[in-house]
This record gives C-alpha cells, structure tokens and sequence, in this order.
C-alpha cells in the first residue's frame, strides 16, 4: 500500500516531548492527495515497538487538517496520558469538481463525513470510508498505534460525523457542538441533497439523531459538550435536544453525558477550554 | 482619553471561565488604528472592582496580536492564577508608508518594538512608547487590572523586545528565543538600519545584550527558553551565547536562567510546550 499511497512527511515539529507531524499522501478512496497531522507521544517516537492508543479528530465546516491540533491545546495531555491523536482534514480538496470551493458549508472543507451518491460528488466525496477505513488502516501500518484502541472525537461537523461513526462502528465517542439531526436543519439539508440526492431515506445511516433513535447494537457511551451561547445552536443548526430525545428510546444501548456551558460559543475557545475532559473521558477507555 | 482613542469591542469569547476580547482604538503615539486581544480571568469580569495582575505577550515576525492567544494555551493556567494577558500586534498596520508590506523583516509585523527616528518611519514606528505607555495606560484605565502587578514576555523579535524594556524599565521578564542581540544579526541590523539610521550607537538603547553588558540598576530576574532546532538559532539570528556572556558582566545585577532544549525548533509548538514554565515564573512575582 505505502508505494501507491505515496506518504510523504511535509512537516514535523517536537512538541510535549512528542512530535506533531503532518504528512501528505494519495487517497485511493477520494481520489486526490489528502493531508493529516499525526501527534505522537513521548513514549511513541516514530520507530517505537510500544504501541499506544489513538484519538481521530473531526472538525468542523470550513477548516482542514490543522485548525484543531493548532488551537484546541490537546497535546499537553495526550503526551502525560500517552496518547496519539489524528487530525484528517475536512474534505477531499483540488478535485476539479464545478464550484467545489465556491459554498462555505459544501464541497471543500465540508465533506460531512459520507459516501456522496449523486454523479457530481461520488468520485471524490468518500470521507466516510476514507475516514472509517483508508486512514485507520495507513495510520496503523505506518506508526507505532494499537489498532484495538482507538476512538473518535470531533466539532461541529466533526461532532456529526464522530457520533455517526460511532453508532455504526459502537465504540465510545465525545463531540463538541455537534450536528446532532443533519436530516432536519439547514446546512445539514442542504448538504446531504448534494451528495446523497433528495431521497431522504438515503440519509438516515449518516444522520446522529436518526440512529440512534433506532440503536440496538453494542454499548455506546457519548460525552456533548455545548455552548448555551452558540450562534449555530440558535440557528438550529445543532438541535442537540432531538439527539436527547433519540437516545431516550435506545437507552439500553447508549449511555449519553450532555453538559451545556453557560455563555461558551462555537469556536476553539469553547473546545480548549473542555478538551482535556474529553481526552480524560477516551483514556478511561482507551487506556483499560 | 477613552473618546480620542476610540476603544471598540470587535469580538470576545468566553475561554476558561474567563473571557478573551478583542478591541480597536486609535493610537496617539502610532496614528493608526490598533488591534489587542486582552483575557480576563474568572476573577476579574469587565466590571469587576477586584483589579489583577497582567503579563503583556510580545509577539515576533510575521505575527499579529491573534498568533500567541490562539496558539500559546495560556488561558487554562492564567485562568488558574487569576493573571490578565494582553496580546498587542507587532506594528503599526495601514500606515501608507511606501513598501510598509513589502518585506516580511521591516514594516508591518516587524515594528522590532523602537521608536524610529528616520524621516520614512517615525511618524507612525513608536512602537516603544505604544507598548511601554500608552497601551499599558489605555488597560489600566479601562480593564481591571493591577497597575504595579505587570510584566512582559514574549518571542523571538518580541523577546527581544521583552528583555529590553525589562532592562530599561526593571522588572521580571521572560521570553522564548528571543532575539538577543540585534546589532549584530541580519535580521536586527537590516530593521534597525531602516528605524534607526546607520550610527550604531543609536541602536544601543534598543538591544538586549548591548544593556546587559552595562546594567547596573535595580535586580532583573530573567527566565529564557530556547530550541535546539531552531532554524533561526542556526542562521544566527537570535545569538544567545552573546546575551549570555554580557550578563556574566552584570550578574550582580541580572539573574538569568537559560533553558536549551533539546530537539525543539522556532514555533508556537515549542512555545506551547513552555508557556507554563514562563506563568509560573511570573506569577511568582505578580502574586507576592
């Protein structure tokens, strides 16, 4: 795999007594070069036999691989607990799609973490199998990562599509702000016509709210953070109460924490200030 | 003051308990519009009567009054403390000097934090008084903080910057490879040139290892880390050993502790890595 995938290390700076690299590589799945950012801890260095557990990070509408790793302040943690975190960026990117850079919550930086479906999308906008898929598998053949201990997290849109994942995949999971109900709020709409077409039922597998309302499968435990102050909660862009409401009716099956923050927003400021809560919430499994 | 000045509220955000604002105003000394970012901590909301202690961040090439509050991971551990954090920009923006955006080491980003005396920069490159007076006047009258509980630190051009106002107006410092001795690196010579004219010995008062050779006022206690990796070490740039061998002259007078750290380079993830070290250094000062 490594020789068509053509890993190529861009980048890489110590930090923590770990090192952030950022590497580039062509994605067989989407269909262009991707890039993604690698934190390694102290005890994981690049030739290390130890294998450590890993977080996968998914941000939100318009940002790419860096935002989070850069402003969410989550290494000095990672690197005491001895974890490793991934950051894949948001969407394939220079595809030569019409117009995909041209709408902030479609196309480049707004990937929504599915399989597209309809003819414009589908040859490139496979973020579900690049993310559920292609980058576990070349994250674990090239770095020192346990592939049996490993968990997602994410923001917004990435809070979508971490949840979505793990209701498919049952593992533990934690968001903040996320895109609880796609299937019925504006940019989650507009969005998954685009790449799944009109039929609705089409979107139900990717949508949070839809799943779980229906989940009977492994154990899931979820941790939500929010905002009480969050422009895209007033929109109705995040309805976490219909996620609350779902998982009332599954909740055999999944086990939810929901803490809403008076007066946080929607930014990193918001997520660094909770971020070690969340890693303390994966290590308690990622580490057992 | 307050109407000349102009002071608008652009954006804040609710970080840590506390809440990082951004303002506008116009400065007198810089005749421009200015942009800082200021956190207030838990304990000192906006109205507050309790008044805390402040460390102004100096930032370095290239950087804006946003690169270290976002990047750094400051605001957990001065949220702790109690202790503000104001983050100035580098230099004076928009200022219609001819080329002012041109080149990355002189003009906007690069104010290198003097007062210039040529013809083409003086009118608007008082980036010495903005930073040594006037915004400190401007906080102090319009937030609640401590006027006799501040101190300063910052990286690279804006630890060099932070040594040597500590050495002209005593108190602690501490900075992150700062440049130590700018008469004598590329970077210093070509910006102090261009601010200060061609006689050297007007540059004098404006670098750090030129003032540690001769201090002899109050005790200075400074505290610097620097990468072993960093590309601007290597350049020459930054001359660390310079510093050092000039405080050896006055070391009745400054106390420095200098870290070398081993595998990091020049960026905020070297910083980040270190920011706790340096609060703690500083409020053991503005706490006693």
């Amino acid at each position: 795999m490594s020789e068509s995938i053509d890993l190529s290390l861009i980048q890489s700076n110590k930090c923590f007594g770990g090192t952030v690299y950022k590497y580039e590589h062509y994605s067989p799945s989407l269909k262009c070069r991707m890039r993604f950012n690698i934190f390694l801890p102290p005890n994981a260095p690049l030739d290390s036999t130890t294998k450590v557990p890993v977080l996968y990070f998914l941000s939100g509408l318009t940002c790419n691989e860096d935002n989070m790793i850069t402003k969410a302040g989550a290494q000095r943690l990672l690197s005491e607990q001895g974890i490793a975190l991934v950051t894949p960026d948001t969407s394939p990117r220079n595809t030569g799609i019409p117009g995909e850079d041209d709408i902030w919550s479609i196309g480049s930086g707004a990937g929504f973490y599915v399989d597209a479906t309809t003819d414009k999308w589908k040859e490139h906008y496979q973020m579900y199998t690049y993310i559920v898929s292609e980058l576990p598998e070349l994250i674990c053949s090239n770095f020192p990562i346990n592939k049996e201990k490993s968990s997602v997290f994410g923001h917004s849109m990435g809070g979508h599509g971490a949840i979505m994942i793990a209701l498919r995949n049952p593992g533990i999971v934690s968001a903040f702000a996320p895109i609880c109900h796609p299937s019925e709020c504006p940019v989650g709409t507009s969005a998954f016509e685009e790449y799944l077409g009109p039929n609705k039922s089409n979107w139900l597998d990717y949508d949070p709210t839809e799943l779980a309302s229906n989940y009977q499968s492994e154990h899931v435990n979820i941790l939500i953070d929010q905002g009480s102050d969050d422009a895209f909660l007033k929109e109705g862009n995040l309805l976490p109460d219909h996620f609350v409401a779902a998982v009332e009716n599954s909740k055999n099956y999944i086990t939810l924490e929901t803490h809403i923050q008076p007066g946080y927003d929607h930014s990193y400021w918001f997520v660094q200030t909770f971020i070690n809560d969340h890693i303390d919430f994966h290590a308690k499994f990622l580490k057992s």
